[in-house]
């Protein structure tokens, strides 16, 4: 079975930790697959990225433009997480180097996906695949199951000082 | 003055952070420059990867093959890190989005840069771009000028159990 890499935590650095890898993997041609979970914007610098990496690196979002309310999603959050996750099931049949779950921790931490269904998922990676799972609040479960396991622990961060988001920098 | 990331702590994670942002930086087709301390392997992704994202991703390295002992370097460490710092300091005049200094907590911390030279361009950073740091044992000088301090820790890595570094993955 493949391995699973889980990034989790309060800190900045998880979905950007998983891109890192990404870039790594296309430099030395494989494929890359990156499906995006609650994430719908088009504008920002890992989305972009893809015309100049075609083919090796493919991404797919399923989420709105707008953030998702995580206390109370709404019926089309959960409808978008649906065919995330069986597009995931999918692709794992091309049997790319790397697997891409940006946001999965927190989705099944809320409930839009089934931890049975990602567990399920997991078992059946092709032995050459790598998965990375990124997401506050990962469940035990899935730490559990995962080879590696970072957690990106906050110490300062700018935007408690009310720095705006910067373009190429935060997305 | 721009701003500054600074990545540190045990855990996997750090250096691969800044290669995703810098790949979220080129997304936006802004310019990322990336000096790497102790680091001469041309074998990896992140730095073969460069072909296909020139000009925008520009990356050196002042490094050996070899591992470096960190502790006891030899001459030729030393002329390298050097090498490396003067490079910097040249090239933040062309105002990067993002200069990312690989490794450089830990070339700090072993004394082959000293810390003055590191905080000395550190206050000449142009306002557009953002600096990026990485490497274990972050000396307290470069947490305090940070902006933005990520500590990765490690929960679990596949490594204590015996697995080799995976090509796309590890490196």
């Amino acid at each position: 079975m493949g391995f699973i890499h889980l990034y989790t935590g309060n800190g900045e650095g998880k979905s950007i930790t998983a891109f890192g890898l990404a870039l790594r993997a296309v430099g030395h041609g494989y494929k890359v697959i990156i499906v995006q979970f609650m994430k719908g914007r088009k504008d920002i610098g890992e989305y972009k990225i893809k015309d100049r990496l075609t083919p090796n690196y493919v991404i797919r979002q399923f989420g709105r433009e707008e953030f998702i309310d995580l206390r109370s999603p709404e019926p089309v959050d959960y409808v978008l997480a649906r065919r995330a996750i069986n597009f995931a099931k999918k692709v794992i049949n091309e049997k790319p180097r790397l697997l891409i779950l940006d946001e999965i921790n927190l989705a099944v931490s809320i409930g839009l996906v089934h931890l049975d269904e990602v567990l399920d998922l997991l078992s059946s990676i092709p032995e050459s695949t790598t998965v990375v799972l990124t997401g506050r609040n990962a469940p035990k479960e899935l730490i559990d199951v995962a080879d590696l396991v970072t957690e990106m622990r906050e110490i300062k961060h700018p935007w408690k000082r009310g720095v705006q988001a910067r373009k190429g920098i935060e997305y």
